[in-house]
């Protein structure tokens, strides 16, 4: 019982040092274009400390009535990926499997002989096809070497004893996201079919592709999807996967900067170029965005037929399915132009 | 070899007589309300022999121009119940699972130490909780005994091989539905928290509440949601599960007549009430409305907030999960008022 | 109602005339091999008509005491290929998951602490890797053009209303097979690592390899494993999947006769050759081993160590998941020298 | 920089501390029954450090042998319960679905017309229905408060990147168990259908069962079986997992002491009475023998039947299904009389 008592005195006191000497002072240090990206403090969120929601807190009824506004035609575009059994390019694993039980599945019943079927889904449901990163998805090391979320939330916070669901952070606490949508042709300012892999869209691209467009600059809420071309390799899982376009690490400061309030893209990690810009720090856009900022990215979006039309500005529709306490999801997400 | 010849030669004599006959004579009889609702063949669908879209086809650009014009605050009403791990009333021995693989499902990487969560979700995804019955749902009989969908599908042309999705009518095929919605609330006119399993919603019920509520009557292309009121036993699966409220056999046709693009209610059978109108049919709207009029229903909806706040019409948004060959979908319905 | 009555009249005469002229007469011809080989009618079976235990139904406590008696070391083989997360070759578009959920899946509870793991499986257990075909897997067309199952069962009999399970033939009702194994080192005799795609064991080449192996001919009950050798290509999925050796159809008549109790190979199916000796006849080892004589087969086994160490006669047990309704089943297959 | 330093100088110093006062004086303290059962450092494992195969390394050739001298009849009884869609008692919100994908899944081919039939599994199946607690399973906080497996195994150590399966202490490392089963009828004992929730069987009540039933006493390497007749509830979930019968501390110490192989019984938890004996300690029969012995649970047994043929000793086959990864596994459990 008296080492009990000394190891709690050494820890109290280690504690009182660590307070002191301000743990602020220990950084992670990349010597590259990431340095200074990732703080490793990110919590409070800039919505308080108990928010789950992130950047759809900006779609309030004032935007969305704004974002009407911008409609035109009226034309629905729509920008995922049918989800298909087994055509789809699944990264890490994971699985994606649809069968119809039964055919059919319930019935006869009654004189009229009334049957049906049901469709039997199993995967990763928010991390396969076009889909949505929410806030739960997505954590990285802070300054203790504890894994952390959006808000700070730690593994514990986030999971419950039979993870059955995350306990904080769940897509379902999100909610619809309806605003003005943006897109950048990045694949059509440099005249290509598809970027390369690695290949980044600058700030400069950014802007001159908002210029040539003629539409208004980026604002607070918008949604900005980025268009590269990548979305061509989606048969060829295996070059699909092996690599990517994305922004540079100045576009996503850029971005948060301006408070959007979704990104997205038609490559598998939305911003991220892979390989990264900075070989030290792995998927920055996804730390940076999703755990410190509050703003889930879409990926894999068939952003084609709105590049070929020139629509460059619409009314973007994105409504997660509320599956409590998923990380992400799938949709189909919708341009009118 | 001969016996062959003989039973094919009595086989089109047995065609050549039924055709001369006519077929329309051998009628599926219904003794009660039900008579007359179900014809014994039910295509081509007035969209054409070949269509899989259904009542979506008039989701045009000119209907979703002018259901914008319905919002005045922009204020967003979420319709769907959270997709939960084990507290939803499942029917039909349906699953419901969502765990987290892992915590953290992948990771650490790079000098960030980034980590994810993913999640694995399996069920009956069209089917249970809030939900779309698409037009690959139900089926029933035609006059000679073969089960067929909308626009006269049977099931081999439906299903596939191996059953990985349906090769028609499938969800994928109908895109989102954006149109303007009106609340019927026939809990509030009866002055009830809940109506009655077996009650039933009349015309003069449904022409009382679009009056009541002061609004442009039902018009071709809106979506129409029915409060009965049901919702409140949720929590309660047996009760739940057991009966509910509907709408009579004349409401169905009228919806029909007047062309609706989507109906949905607080059931989860939508219109049909349980136990139905006529014994003898067994879940009439779901055969009148899916198959034979291509139009979709939404179950188990949460409209008591709309009601609350006297929302009676506004901008209605359903996006289905364009899961291939899937007979339903998820999703989070939308309302903006 | 008139056209009614004379569409039943036509009916009955047609009826009546098929049975007259006598349908046995409409033959499924094949010009090759396998001519003779499926009968059109195949039930009742020799088990009786309401049997769904098949050749199982030879597993009785005599046979299992004397092939106790054929044990001589007490060495375990294990035969089954481990179910791997990814990594197994998947035909027809089938799924294996395996995720964790939660690490831990639960806990942690009272002082001590306790947590646990669990295991989230999913995918067609009884129809990937190492598995068992039992007789509600494999049906064909019989002289009507009905599909039908071990004992002549249709797929209305086989399968309930909403399809949870089959009805009948389920492996649940076979229970465990414990008898005398006798391996066919068919590679072994032909002194290669591997057979080529297909290649055929003949009868010839089965009676050496029991004459070579010095052991009692092919008995009443026995279970009769062949190494082929194929599953040197278990990592190459197009390869493996893409065809196989087996046995010829003289060699299935030769099994069926002799009333073994179950067989196996180290293929995909068993004993079918892939491309097979008649092109006409799909799988013929599969409709006639399963579903004319009631006996199934073990696929995927890896039968490399027992072929090397000359285990040729051996206590076998393979015992099915009892999963209500399957249509085969996953199992570690053991061999006791 | 500077606080970075005296950080790492104090944890040293700490480490230091920790290291002399001595971590074994920190000790988990129960007052009650469960007192010194649990250490709080329980390897490297009695069968090396290494080791994932814990007492089924008792499973050697000459045991198997010695075994199999135990048949007297050749009778088979089987001791799980059938895994049926929607019926099993699920506890902590698992799942169990069955779906039969298509009807038929796939075909038909051929002029033969062949077809067939898969069947859609999913769940936690090594943890459902009749099932085994693999050395993967079960965890309990150490001196350190870090949760660790058999063998002393941590989180990171069991699981990997993305948590597709366990790295360490699969099932699929511990093979079949073949052995001399015992059965201890302690609801026979004590003359009643089923024993009540909480009530223990004793020592002496083990002692008094063996004596009865005219067989050796327990040996090293046995399969030790407890007929409680909790069974009887299967059908009434929530009595069932209520509560149920167990053995007591002294009869689990008893069972490591000599050695067995598996212990097994007809309740969820298998050894532990719930509620518990020591009400600090829960389930202490999941930590003490799974964690610290080694030795496996079978649980949800049916043992009713060999209580009723009075069949007490037997040849003992459990072969666990190789998933790998898992945590436990289903299984047909098999007595030979």
């Amino acid at each position: 019982m008296k080492g009990k008592k000394i190891g709690i005195f050494i820890f109290v006191l280690v504690l009182t040092a660590v307070f002191f000497i301000g743990i602020q002072n220990i950084k992670i240090s990349y010597a590259g274009a990431g340095e200074g990206l990732l703080p490793e403090q990110w919590w409070p969120s800039k919505w308080g400390a108990d928010d789950e929601k992130g950047s759809f807190n900006l779609i309030t009824p004032e935007r969305v009535k704004a974002a009407l506004k911008v409609v035109k035609t009226g034309k629905i575009y729509r920008l995922s990926i049918p989800y298909e059994n087994g055509t789809m390019p699944l990264p890490w694993g994971r699985t994606y499997s649809l069968t119809i039980p039964g055919v059919p599945s319930g019935g006869p019943y009654g004189k009229n002989g009334i049957v049906w079927n049901d469709e039997f889904i199993v995967g990763q449901l928010g991390q396969v096809g076009t889909q949505y990163d929410g806030l739960g998805h997505i954590g990285y090391k802070d300054k203790n070497g504890v894994f952390r979320w959006y808000n700070g939330r730690a593994l514990a916070e986030e999971s419950g004893a039979n993870s059955q669901g995350l306990k904080k952070n769940g897509v379902e606490k999100q909610g619809p996201c309806i605003t003005r949508g943006v897109l950048i042709d990045a694949a059509g300012l440099k005249g290509v079919k598809a970027m390369q892999a690695g290949e980044l869209i600058t700030l400069k691209d950014l802007e001159t592709c908002i210029k040539k467009a003629g539409i208004a600059p980026i604002q607070e809420g918008d949604a900005v999807l980025f268009n590269t071309g990548w979305i061509e390799y989606w048969s060829d899982h295996k070059k699909f996967n092996g690599g990517c376009p994305g922004v540079s690490i100045e576009v996503m400061k850029y971005l948060a900067k301006k408070n959007v309030s979704i990104v997205g893209a038609d490559t598998w990690p939305a911003l991220d170029p892979v390989p990264g810009e900075d070989p030290d720090v792995t998927f920055p856009a996804h730390c940076y965005m999703e755990c410190v900022n509050g703003i889930g990215q879409l990926q894999n979006l068939d952003l084609r037929q709105l590049a070929k039309d020139r629509v460059y500005e619409f009314l973007f529709i994105f409504v997660p399915v509320p599956f409590v306490g998923a990380t992400g999801s799938p949709s189909d997400t919708i341009a009118i132009q």
